[in-house]
């Protein structure tokens, strides 16, 4: 898709509506009226071979028969006519086309035959499709309204990229009544051959839009999209809602990790790496663009909150408690300033109630403390109508201290009927303001966000520096005997091995075929030593009864080891028996049990997962989620997004020495899975974290013929 | 509080206001106008020693120089005559009063004393008192405006009770713009000697009162709350805000599970119980009524979405999965209806997808083969306004639809501009109607919410028919022995004797204070055993090294009993050491931990928690709550509500008996606990799950003075 075929999309001097129709309530119709807005600059053309005359205009039997250049076609012809028409295109040297008309793949296989014979044409010919079966595409700085909705929608500055045509219709009906303008609206229906990464890479660009609203329901170019969203969101913010979110999980996996992580998991991993915001609901789209789009920024999520009354304040504070925004402390210098100026009954913590006869004067001083105040990021205001205080002069004063101060401030007036005159001066002022003290909260939680992932986006994979040099060789030498033997699954004797390749700690495991051998091994490993089978077609080795644990003496072995054989034997699985494995005991009570997993996600390729693992695994369902290839800083936020070790949960508070350690063996596990496209899934699990430090006790890979490409390299910045 | 005299509050014939004033901006000023509302049928009177006439009619200098009956007071004058004018209103008889002024408790001491010298004349002449510190009631339908406030309310069915005076004023400015009336509106203010509870007694049987909203901070009387809310709820909605829901819980907790149930946890529960719906926002508050008070009930929590846009369907699918509302599933011949009469792409799924181009008719078809289907609770209608449909002509359709189907039908018509139309004519129509599908999804909930809490309220604590008979009176005797020896916790071995009174399993525990004694009390029991350090004063046994596991022969035993008390006595922990106690090894691999925990809640007395225990307490954070006494249909609701047990979870499905068993146990606990309010707090942690049943394996008791009421009275239907 080239850039200079978007740009002839946005803005063309000339379009040809192939299909234009005077047919009452046909699509024909409809967009060629729309097409000849009288202040739209360029020149528009029907085409209709069965008419001389489309609404008063010359029409024409084919694009080939208009004399001049066309910079964009629309085709709203039926779909078996489009092939041809996409043909004629390219023969007019036209490269940008809507097509409106459905009828393709939406609609089953000779739809979707149809779409390729298209497509073929498209790619013959280097034409960029926005479709098929869309709503069009407006442009209202060029006064363009390629579409056939009944809405013009105004000039503006947010970009709005849908791939429901539906939703984009409903989001513009419901923004006319308020007023908001967008730059551009783009309904992409079935992506034919083009996709969100393409107009990202437009709209980054684009002098017209400050913000970009994406509506996603599936992405086909994944890595595309990655890449272009990276760089788009680098220069102004990218807010996506994204639906079917709860859909069941498609994948048939192996692993712990694989049952555990779902596809949204993953989508919201990769968003928030390329440094968008993700909102849960339409209505947060603007919410959310509304505060983005402030000339302030913030570095922390340290809110303070200003009211006129308690109850308003203590929503708020719900909320931002809810969201994980930080309720600023007072300091003492703080206090003593605000006592020396507020009723001795406000107050005295946030949010700061300054009492429900406060004036105008009264929000200024507290504004101007807060404003000082270095533990503070933002400010958001509140205001109740109460008989005693005038909202729009105290609307005004914000206003004023807004555009005077240095930290954002925002705000949110309760009621409507008093207070809508101060949200219009607001708007007017570009002071974000909304109508509830918990959508305020929430859109300073999607600034804070954008800020933290703004951070994530800078962070590039750092050259590995660990001292230890992992042995690759050795390491792709077993995958391949492994996978020469058509074999995909690693006995937990191979797993380790690989992770030792690759400095990962493991407990020691004796391979043991006979009663001799596992008493030797045990001897040598120390009692008490916990007993498996070793078979690489059993996968749940203790639903099967396949594990002894804390087996003391070398009598309990010998005794395990017959009754765990015939245990085996006697339940007739058609296993493969090794004999069995002899480990040390793990874990202690003390010990905590973590998992690190890594899954092959359909879309956006190796996922690394970090968690409470063990037999806790699906209990907690603790999944923090990462995508290769991590760094130092990716790492650490890995770790600390995982439930298992927040610092809340009180059973672990990590010393610095234990931080590191595992955040070194996150990256040698990031190293492994990057140097591998071998490896499909992997559960390290459990992992043993004790003050010791981080052991492998037991793993288990699932592998596959390597790809050819390095799985990771959409993530690599140019 | 008496109802006579409230009904003198909302239906005054006689109104004395007293602090009436002509001066600008006064709270006297601003009262008086609002009633001498020239549709307000009653006499009202000013009162005020320093003016012969206020606002042009006369002034008295005291309410006792009126002559003729008084029904209500509103008093506007500083605090400190305010406890000389209540001792003049009960002179004259008046016994409702609202005091608007402020300066009372929530001042500090001097304002708390005025409040109690106001209390006391309110007592000695039987008068019920609004506020202090309110914004007053207004009663619509009788044109009452007993308030400060610059709005006066349309008369409606909903009332408003609110603990903050500016919230009230906030909601009923939002509610002025969209013509939204009230029944009543009542600020409480600081809830001195009139609190929910009277209020909602009231609302309870007012005819003008259809559905109860109530936004509440703190409940002063809980008990009468708790009554007055369980008698409403039975009769209409009451939906309720909290505010503080966030708060760090203030409980100095001796037990697991006093630290982890919060006092919001407490009151939601009892919320539940009681039969109302509790919101998360302000804004829910209206589409919670706007639901509740539709004539329609519904069974089951079962959704149909129909649509004419695919991405609108998925929005409320998303938010459905969200909020555990169940998605009903298509049955084949309802697939086959449906086959015959939409156009082959429609989705063949719930959310149906009836394809942009739908008409009023195809809507009307779905709805028709909808309302006929068991499987199906609630039919949420979407459509969004693309070219093709036309909203208003649909929504005309619904609505006839809607007044002929036995099922609730509620509606999302997505936009603005196009559909206000619609918007309007839903309202005027009574059908529910939202302006996106999330919050369509999200009153359904309420719905089906209020639904089951309808059942729960009316489920009677059953009186006890266990086969086991508990040993009450041995219990009693060990508690009050351990409180006349001033101890406060019980040791394990007494822990599991009090359970064992009550017969609910517990595992052996033998006292050894010798290694002997130890040796003889681990062969008894057979081998593993667990050794742990027997002492009143050790809290967390594991924590200081008390707990040795896995003991599988006799010199292990030794050993350890060496190792395990020189282990104390280093620790120089000052402990009283009764020597050790011996146990069987619990918990092995399959086993599942639980604690069943109990605490007493401040403000709602005994809560029952059920959820995972062990060492995934504070981890999982899973805390089922109910109110004791439990009957059979609350101990499965609160074994249903626990994570641990989610058949999602896999780990576990409960086959009946194991259930029965459960909630016998659960039963058991309950009878334990309302018998003995000596009972403080209490952990069962961990209580083990495995094929055999359950049994604990350890306790802890706190325990207090017995109090003088059965703790949980409030909870008993009279």
């Amino acid at each position: 898709m080239s850039n200079r075929s978007l740009e002839k999309l946005f803005s063309p001097k000339s379009i040809a509506v192939i299909g234009a129709s005077d047919k009452r309530n046909s699509v024909g119709r409809k967009i060629f009226k729309n097409l000849l807005h009288e202040k739209f600059k360029g020149k528009v053309y029907a085409v209709n071979p069965k008419h001389k005359k489309v609404q008063g205009q010359r029409s024409y039997p084919s694009v080939k028969a208009i004399t001049g250049n066309i910079d964009l076609a629309v085709v709203a012809a039926p779909a078996k006519a489009v092939p041809q028409i996409i043909k004629e295109c390219g023969e007019k040297n036209i490269h940008a086309v809507i097509v409106l008309s459905s009828g393709f793949s939406e609609t089953g296989p000779e739809g979707k035959a149809l779409e390729n014979q298209m497509l073929q044409f498209a790619e013959e010919f280097q034409i960029s499709i926005i479709g098929p079966n869309c709503l069009g595409v407006m442009r209202p700085c060029h006064h363009m309204n390629a579409t056939f909705d009944n809405n013009v929608a105004y000039p503006g500055s947010m970009a709005l990229v849908s791939q429901s045509g539906a939703l984009s219709a409903g989001i513009l009906d419901w923004a006319m009544n308020k007023k908001i303008g967008f730059s551009a609206i783009v309904s992409l229906g079935n992506c034919a051959n083009t996709d969100f990464g393409d107009i990202l890479d437009y709209l980054a660009h684009d002098p017209h839009t400050n913000s970009i609203l994406l509506y996603i329901e599936g992405i086909k170019k994944p890595k595309q999209f990655i890449s272009a969203l990276r760089a788009a969101a680098r220069i102004k913010p990218v807010i996506v809602i994204k639906s079917g979110k709860n859909k069941a999980g498609s994948r048939a996996a192996l692993s712990h990790t694989g049952v555990l992580i779902g596809d949204d998991d993953v989508f919201d991993t990769a968003l928030h790496r390329a440094g968008a915001v993700r909102v849960a609901q339409i209505e947060d789209l603007f919410s959310a663009s509304e505060i983005l789009t402030s000339a302030k920024k913030v570095t922390g999520n340290r809110l303070i909150i200003i009211t006129n009354g308690g109850g308003a304040g203590v929503m708020a504070a719900d909320r931002a408690s809810e969201l994980n925004i930080e309720l600023a402390e007072l300091t003492e210098p703080m206090v003593n300033a605000l006592d020396k100026v507020l009723p001795s009954q406000w107050s005295h913590q946030n949010p700061i109630d300054i009492i429900g006869d406060a004036t105008p004067e009264r929000y200024h001083t507290v504004l101007d403390i807060c404003n000082k105040d270095e533990n503070i990021d933002g400010i958001l205001t509140l205001l109740v109508p109460v008989a005693m205080s005038d909202p729009l002069t105290v609307a005004k004063t914000v206003i004023r201290d807004s555009k005077k101060f240095k930290k954002i401030i925002f705000a949110s007036w309760l009621g409507e009927k008093q207070v809508k005159s101060s949200w219009k001066l607001f708007a007017k002022n570009h002071i974000p303001n909304f109508a509830t003290p918990e959508k305020a909260v929430e859109a300073f939680s999607y600034l804070a966000d954008y800020h933290h992932n703004q951070t994530l986006l800078m962070q590039k994979p750092a050259p590995y520096s660990d001292k230890f040099k992992p042995d690759i060789s050795a390491a792709k030498k077993l995958f391949n005997e492994i996978l020469s033997n058509n074999r995909f699954m690693l006995t937990t004797f191979e797993s380790k091995k690989i992770l030792k390749y690759f400095g990962i700690p493991v407990t020691e495991t004796i391979e043991a075929e006979t009663v001799e051998e596992a008493v030797n091994a045990a001897k040598s490993i120390g009692f008490p030593v916990v007993m498996k089978i070793n078979s690489p077609s059993i996968l749940h080795k203790s639903k099967v009864g396949g594990v002894f644990t804390q087996l003391k003496t070398e009598k309990e072995v010998r005794d395990s080891f017959k009754t765990l054989i015939n245990n085996i034997k006697n339940q007739n699985l058609h296993a493969d028996i090794l004999g069995v494995t002899i480990e040390p005991q793990y874990p202690n009570i003390f010990d905590r049990e973590i998992m690190v997993g890594m899954v092959h996600d359909r879309v956006f390729g190796p996922v690394i997962s970090f968690g409470a693992g063990g037999t806790l695994v699906e209990i907690i369902q603790d999944k923090a989620l990462a995508l290769p290839p991590l760094n130092y800083f990716i790492a650490d936020e890995l770790i600390s997004k995982a439930r298992i070790l927040k610092p809340a949960s009180k059973f672990v508070t990590l010393s610095p020495d234990q931080k590191k350690n595992i955040i070194d063996i996150l990256l040698r596990v990031s190293e492994m899975i990057c140097e591998f496209p071998q490896i499909k899934e992997m559960d390290i699990n459990p992992f043993i974290l004790n003050e010791h430090g981080m052991i492998a006790v037991d793993a288990r890979f699932v592998i596959q013929k390597p790809e050819s490409e390095k799985p990771y390299s959409h993530l690599v910045i140019q």
